[in-house]
């Protein structure tokens, strides 16, 4: 939700909203909130509906039938005692696609594809990726926020040439501060364009802001992958623990 | 080319006179005419250049840097002799993709995916595109002209459900008459649907213009993905081959 911006939570709530007749429009609480321009393509998102609504077979088909195409909901299922989208997660993943090669460039993954200008050494960024991993401080890699721990647990951050020339970054935490994919992604490219030495990612581990000369890599090749939940039984387990370490700033 | 309309051709043409310096712009020759909103990401051109920009080794980069985000230039190489875009080639090669299942409609890929509303069947699919391989006249699947051949030779119409559950259909011809992908794309879903018998496709190749229950499949599933052309030695064979057999309305 953003006062007076069409996003995606908002469209969810509008037509949630027509299908429960309920008056004021249910509200959702979805797994990780995306900076303006990030893509999500599995989105875990959790609402109450009247028993009639939750119950209706063809919810699904409703639900896309009155969304606009660029918002779609693939998936609808009654949750298990204890899930919440964003407390019960494990983790999310998410994917960041460029291509530094102008043969690699296609037009039609142009929305969800950054196109880097020059050359990147994929051996260079793949070493530096190593040493960011861990619970750490991320909070050279956050938007500067006056609350909340920028404490994380970066479980994955590996590189890959696919065949059709695309770099493709996986990156995988139990969650993630304000545009710290991006800021990751930023900081890695300058290693692979020989800006900056390998170690300097690592190194900024230790600041306590984000460096005024780190650029945050564009919003447009980031897409949320996936969201990671425990077994039924250990939901609850896991919303107790997230709400203990993190503050309501996090996501 | 269209009158009025901006297009890929006109695109290209208009930031090759700016590089070109010639006044008028250069006039290119395509391998494929797609129909409006039909995209490309294996298009072939050849284009006659004043010698210093064909050898300019930046082409590329500048013909990219003066292009508008849609359109990308993949790679620039001189021709070989007897070279020609569209007479030279041997086949083109289209894909059509669309997903018949809530769960595989990706939003981040609505501009070249079809969402189909029902289920398909993809063996009845398979088993009624067997029928229409070979040299036929495609009549049935043109849409009409006043004059030229629809007799083409179709190589290859095969499907296949990627592991995500979209639905692609590869389709390959010597050459392709207006809007034939989208015809026979339209028949199959009338059997994968059981709205047709699987033997209803085959069966137009005997009639002499297209029926008004056909319904031809939406252009925005449709991308031209590769054309075929023989070893250079053979270049200038095969296109007197297809001048003789083709009349300037084919593509």
């Amino acid at each position: 939700m953003q006062p007076g911006r069409r996003t995606v939570q908002g469209e969810l709530e509008r037509v949630l909203g027509v299908l429960a007749r309920t008056g004021v429009a249910p509200r959702t609480v979805v797994a990780g909130r995306t900076d303006a321009g990030v893509h999500a393509r599995g989105q875990v998102v959790h609402v109450d509906l009247p028993v009639d609504v939750a119950q209706d077979r063809l919810l699904i088909r409703r639900l896309n039938g009155l969304l606009d195409h660029d918002v779609r909901v693939r998936r609808v299922t009654l949750a298990a005692d204890g899930f919440d989208a964003r407390y019960s997660a494990l983790s999310r993943t998410y994917r960041y696609r460029l291509t530094d090669d102008p043969a690699a460039a296609d037009p039609l993954r142009r929305h969800d594809t950054l196109w880097w200008p020059r050359p990147v050494d994929l051996s260079l960024i793949t070493g530096a990726s190593a040493g960011l991993l861990g619970l750490n401080d991320y909070a050279a890699f956050c938007k500067r926020k006056p609350r909340g721990t920028t404490q994380r647990t970066l479980l994955r951050l590996g590189w890959e040439r696919q065949p059709d020339g695309v770099l493709v970054a996986t990156v995988q935490a139990d969650a993630f501060c304000h545009s710290m994919v991006r800021s990751l992604v930023g900081a890695l490219l300058a290693v692979g364009e020989q800006r900056r030495p390998p170690e300097w990612p690592a190194e900024l581990l230790a600041h306590a802001s984000r460096p005024v000369d780190l650029d945050v890599a564009p919003a447009r090749g980031l897409t949320l992958e996936q969201v990671e939940y425990p077994p039924d039984d250990q939901l609850l387990t896991r919303q107790g623990v997230t709400r203990a370490t993190r503050t309501v700033d996090g996501d």
